[in-house]
């Protein structure tokens, strides 16, 4: 998990960076195309903290025979994550 | 713009707690659903962004006759910041 | 947007498609990158519709000075359409 | 697999409902609505597809011992899909 939480680091960075350009009143456009780069940062982050929990929660549930309730719980979360 | 400046500081302190979670090893689902939340707070300020773009810069283009670059440039990063 | 209703009714032709794979039995994860496909071409119309919109209507609205309703709707619509 | 297909008729219903929009000039706003609403169908198309493809397929490569490259696939197109 440490790729995962130095990944959020750098968005965190990122974000602050976003508060700067705002305060120094930057063109908007170019700010826009930063929150565009920190969605897309954060969206990879949580596929990777899905694929995390496939490989191993879910897993372990579909092996003992108590996938179903595991699998409903991840669909209702990745919808939410996809809005 | 104290508003969205205010709106992006409470985003940085929720990429910490996501961060803090993951140190914690918290339950994948739970670290999702709380960035799915940062993802929300974050389209929220992109659209306040874009709305202000608009009624400001977009708006002058506008009635001064050169709205088309204006609107050729704010509907190519409307693109990327709504994949 | 004779080129709107062309691009619509190729959508149209993807969704048969899809029913098609569906009662064919297709691989899943085939059906899914179709659905996908459809939904970027769906996306490039609404930008197209978008942009039309603005350079039509919200520009009209601008240069006689009655902006800001115009663009408050323009911004709940596209955040509809973001979602 | 019944439902997903009147669900996709039901969408495709839709999308020649946006069409005779266009021709008729309908307002713009109203046509972007309409595109948002057939976005959220076909995205529920795609959940249903994916919870389908969880249930089955991975859910018996997992079984098998085989979930890696199983797993692997679905993140990639859910990638995809939620761009």
């Amino acid at each position: 998990m440490d790729k995962i939480i130095n990944r959020l680091k750098r968005i965190e960075g990122q974000v602050r960076g976003v508060q700067k350009m705002v305060e120094e009143d930057r063109y908007c456009m170019d700010i826009l195309v930063q929150i565009s780069a920190i969605q897309s940062a954060l969206k990879n982050v949580g596929f990777s903290v899905t694929e995390r929990h496939i490989n191993h929660c879910v897993s372990d549930a579909i092996k003992k025979g108590e996938g179903q309730e595991s699998i409903e719980e991840l669909m209702s979360v990745l919808k939410q994550f996809s809005k």
